[in-house]
């Protein structure tokens, strides 16, 4: 089985992928402290080719070399924003038409295995250790949470970052599909 | 919106969790360089409750302090394995009877839009630069790309290990329940 190059790949250049028609999905970093976090945000944010990232309250911005570091590029590519508090970006994205969602562990959370919304999203996660603050949690039209059946309280950011984006970006083109 | 407490979300105990039923899924780590991606894949690992991680080559292997960073004492949870070599370990695996899957990109690769594939099953992720060495891949029963369409040439390892895990755990618990 042939391990593709670099250059069968394909990829976008940095200004071809500020051009192009992105996948309508935002995602709200609410008080992330750790920038290696940020940076491996926007290396899946490239990938998945998202519309931007916003970045509020403590959560570290470019340049910076931590994020540089697992973002590797991707904060070039993928646009990005800063607020000082996440109510006031979560406001702004409501007014823009987003659906708003925060991705949290609360009580009547739509779960994550039978999630299937495709429609224009503002995706929030929270601080490492805190989460979502109660307030954004409070402004979000629904949580949603991914199962989890094992002894450790939370997944990395970054990684349920992932996650939520890879469903959405599936959602979304099934959806576009049909 | 009320978010979960620690105590509502009544997790598993470290031995809780040995004694429980898995998702029959492995995560075989090709020669990983860091540290904090193994201890990355081994958190998640831990809150889909998968069977075990096998660490392969240069991978390094719990107790180690950067892996616990990460890990956060899912090191103590989920069951890992060293193997010297990646090859011994697919070997020794598809004895076992899982179906060994190569997340990579490569001509003729299966594409995870439309996986859904439940089956035991142990996937490979390969190492940070080079990604899964052409000896491991050509002894897969098939491999599973994750579609890109931004500018950088690949995910994240520890990232890529949680959307895939994630979405086996969706297959094999949709599957179940059919």
């Amino acid at each position: 089985m042939h391990k593709l190059s670099i250059l069968e790949m394909n990829r976008l250049t940095a200004s071809e992928f500020r051009e192009a028609e992105k996948t309508p999905l935002i995602v709200v970093l609410d008080n992330v402290r750790s920038m290696y976090n940020v940076g491996s945000v926007l290396r899946t944010a490239d990938g998945f080719r998202i519309e931007r990232v916003c970045l509020c309250g403590i959560t570290g911005t470019p340049p910076n070399k931590e994020i540089h570091k697992t973002a590797l590029g991707a904060e070039d590519s993928v646009k990005w924003e800063y607020y000082n508090s996440t109510i006031e970006c979560i406001e702004s994205l409501r007014k823009e038409g987003y659906i708003i969602v925060a991705v949290e562990q609360v009580e009547g959370s739509q779960n994550m295995m039978e999630w299937c919304d495709g429609r224009p999203m503002a995706i929030i996660l929270g601080n490492e250790v805190k989460g979502i603050s109660q307030e954004a949690v409070d402004a979000a039209d629904y949580c949603l949470e991914i199962p989890q059946i094992g002894t450790k309280h939370s997944f990395n950011v970054s990684c349920t970052a992932a996650m939520v984006m890879w469903q959405y970006f599936r959602n979304y083109y099934i959806h576009e599909r049909l």
